[in-house]
């Protein structure tokens, strides 16, 4: 079991990065009342282990879109990677590829998809203002290999986040959205009047739909936090929805993605959900499968580790995870993914 | 965005605050458990955005008495001003004006009325012992402009601050309640036995409803927390309520101002219904709007604005949470007020 | 208003005291927490003002037995209090009589009854194992001019109190339960072995209703926690009960006095009903009353107040205590002790 | 009373242990949750004493097996002692049997078992892959006297200690598990793959069916957390289960014991069921006995008093909770272990 817990990563980071960099990579809308809790609530999700049980074949590997991951977990996409390490999206992807993992490229890239690509992965994208930038994105994403798109619903505007305001960040020399600056001129997100004219701007259901109707990839819609937005997102064509309050960072009052998951997953038996949000551990990837996830995303502790050491730093924070996970499958009696069910949870009786 | 949130001004008015005055301002009642108590209680409002909405034109205007305010935040009532800055109550009234805020004077103003009015007012007043000495107070503050009155019901007494009593906060010189100061004599609110005389002078609701007949207009009667006492208050002929525990001022035993709002809102579904108390963000601005309040008022941060920046650190801080309830409202999904009900409101299901 | 709220002489007197002496005084069962229990159960209880009435005559007097007292508060039996201050127990008697608050004289004084008596007061005793020395005991009480007895019912054995422990706490020089070692030699409370003893005299109920037959002063029962024991002990013939978990001093694990008072009350609609535990002010007072009590006990507050300034500190520390309930009740919309009732408390809606 | 409470051994134990092996002791799952859930969770449990009752014989003696134990406590099983003193397992052994406590002893003792016998004792095991091995530890340990087997079943893994992990802990030289060196060689459960490996070769609910078919003495199953476990366990032919979360070392979502025991009891009202997991103080023994169990366990506060005094140390510490243990009996009107049922538990009414 390699040293440093996911969540150990932070501290050493913050001595790394720059503190307008690690501001704008720890922060949470408003004090970071929603980050700190998506991590509460899983700590409140307990367990309920099968004892007893020989386990002749433990695998936690997990099928998806015809590729096999080695456990359910992908990196969530997140923007700007060269601030963390000059190898940047490169170094995580690489990472993630070694490990099984799944890689979500964001579209706030700074390094272009061609130069990151080290094995599958999934692009990220908010859908632009103008159709014709949406279908340049992805074509460019599509060109370097990308196997899904998943599309933000959830932040046409950037979240109020203190702490990166009170800091000042703003992208240093060499850091750029690569892919964003290629685009034809138009209403950015980076636009003065963060308000009125981007909301005017702001993607819905339908332009969602057309995306979907238009690329051959599957398409997930991230963001999601409610049966209503995931009932309109799979209506919209979406092979699945990622429970997500973007980490945090959109909007402080957001509940965690632990509590909205099972409403969720209750709501659509069938359809394909994941969930990122505050896991730290292996035994929040479990939590989040018997909530009722098909796989989760993990963030910042990526950034983190990106920070401490390249790819080989990323490497060992997901190879932890899974060391993590399949230790938590084994103390729990489970074989297999889909032995990770609500039976495996705690329910204290009310009486 | 400007730079500093709403709780930021408090540490650094700290400083430029004398320890006296800063004991008046901040303190509450006993220890301040209800000071604490309104911030929580907005900190557990969750909420559930409307995604995927394109809003053609994102407007958080508001129409009150026939003005037109920016967005629904008006600065509460708060005394002696020139504790805060040598412009006082000048300076706050003029940063309200200009960032299109209401503005209520106090009754214990430092500055005469008429050498503080910057635009639209409303006046608070409490009821006095002696009627004509409210007659005097109402038609100064009408010969000033005032559009609206204001009519403090919870604070027959002062409240016990432990703080304010350790600091031995007195008025300095050249600070006094100059409306109040040119009444008739009578038996005043800082009268030395401060229990059973200032009770048998306590305002009843007779004595509020004869100052609504008598005015042309309309009164609003501030300190409801219960639906029982907003009945009272509408029967007396109010044009509409303030749900408020004083800033927790008072008694320290009062609950949050956001617990008791959805109740008195659903007892008077199409009351004009206002809010104060811990409002420190653009999302408290809206979750108060959507547990049902018309508009809400701002009152420490703007005290604390004022000590540091006069007019200018008032603008600065009344701009902030404009912009942030903007933002909040385009990350919610809504292009008007009257879009923010309860089903923006995240409620966990119980099972 | 006094400077010092309650709650401040502690710090004080913690500097005055010697460490065994605050050490005994302080601690409670265990580690504590049903001191703090009992504190925050009263900072739980949320209240809800009648708003808008003028009270023409504010009377915070209660009667008890014939006489009246200032406001509804008794001096708690304590033990030893020449640990406090070199006029002990004569000290805290005549502050309580110049405040108009009762006084309850411990059997464990360190001064004999007749040098105490300032005024009325009540005596507390523990039934002896024998007879005859419980009425040696309720004699010497009688001659010295006690108006009632109040006979503790929780403490057959002394609790657990780990900070008492750790400090080694013993009688220093000169500090004696003078009223016991009066007493002709039999089993003391103080034995070597501490249990099986100890609880083999223990007294039960027909030895308080033995008592009861036996005086012609009315009789409290202090202890009492459940529906069960009030019952047992009203049976038993007394006047009244008094809910307490001995200041959080016996068993870590009793609930809050805030949370069984109203059960208790509930059951006994027209009992005489008192209570002590962690009421720090006077709005903790309007809340003991509120949930059913018809006055309330005050303990430590005091014992710190003599330290600090014996009869003048006790003096100082009641008439703050009176007048925060005569502002409560001012600010509650209460007249009259009668008035304080269940209906002044805030209970939120379920829904 | 003796000095020490319970949890005032760690402090100092943590200074005399290397750090090494403080983490290893000390750690649990994760970052502790667990941990600190168990000891929480028997704060939550309050008491309602039966007052007034004379107990003329006040006995917490425990009949179990055969075997009269002074008071319903046993150590806990627990590795490697020689980690905290000298004479290891001997001392604890040796205290327990001079204080009437019971002791198991574990399958990882770092001292014979021949060399540790003090008196009467139980023997814990995990269930070896190779079921000679299993056969070889139980033959061994009842010929050094074990009267009673003690089969873990929730760890057949190590759980994720992050404390331990950090402080890098390995066995120092001269302590080993000696009776599992002495196995023949077979898959360890110290193996290099800590997962798959093991997990194939975790006992099964059938191999402790044999296992109790096969040996004379009463088997017990430790690890129990849910009444299905329970059901498993005893139809395998268990004489009784030991509700227990591993001390919080296995998975840090576990319930707390105390969470879960009562559930437990109720499933099966005639079952001899054992407790452990955060006891500090004879009332959370008093509070285990009135959720259900028939006697509890105590783990870590023994190790840390074996290394601050060896025996004497030990046996200081089993005295003071058996001390608190009988005061707390008395306190609680209890005269018999039987005496200590749900109806001394304090249950708020819900209203």
């Amino acid at each position: 079991m390699h040293r440093l817990a996911l969540d150990h990563y932070e501290p050493h980071a913050r001595d790394t990065l720059s503190a307008q960099a690690y501001a704008y990579v720890s922060g949470g809308a408003g004090h970071g009342a929603a980050i700190r809790r998506n991590r509460e609530a899983w700590g409140r999700v307990l367990l309920d282990p099968a004892l007893g049980r020989r386990l002749r074949d433990l695998d936690c590997g997990l099928d998806l879109f015809g590729r096999r991951y080695r456990f359910p977990c992908l990196v969530a996409p997140m923007a700007y990677q060269l601030l963390a390490h000059p190898d940047g999206e490169r170094a995580t992807a690489l990472a993630a590829a070694a490990q099984g993992a799944g890689f979500v490229l964001s579209c706030q890239t700074s390094l272009p998809p061609d130069q990151v690509a080290a094995g599958p992965f999934w692009f990220q994208l908010y859908l632009q203002p103008d159709r014709r930038a949406t279908r340049a994105l992805v074509e460019a994403a599509i060109a370097a290999g990308a196997e899904a798109l998943v599309v933000t619903m959830d932040a046409p505007l950037n979240g109020i986040r203190n702490a990166e305001i009170d800091a000042g960040f703003a992208l240093p020399d060499g850091v750029r959205p690569v892919m964003l600056d290629a685009l034809p001129a138009q209403a950015s997100r980076q636009a003065e009047n963060p308000i009125a004219g981007a909301m005017a701007a702001a993607p819905d259901w339908a332009d969602l739909a057309t995306l979907c109707a238009e690329v051959a990839l599957p398409v997930l819609a991230k963001g999601v936090m409610s049966p209503a937005s995931a009932r309109a997102a799979l209506e919209a064509g979406c092979a699945g929805v990622i429970v997500s309050n973007h980490g945090g960072r959109v909007l402080e009052g957001l509940p965690a993605t632990a509590q909205v998951l099972p409403q969720i997953r209750a709501a659509f038996p069938h359809a394909l959900i994941l969930v990122d949000g505050g896991i730290r551990s292996g035994e929040d990837l479990f939590r989040a499968l018997a909530l009722g996830a098909d796989a989760a995303l993990l963030g910042r502790p990526v950034f983190y580790a990106l920070a401490l050491g390249g790819a080989q730093g990323v490497s060992t924070c997901l190879r932890r995870l899974h060391d993590e996970f399949a230790v938590t499958m084994g103390l729990m009696g489970c074989e297999r993914l889909a032995e990770i069910t609500a039976e495996r949870l705690y329910r204290p009786e009310v009486t």
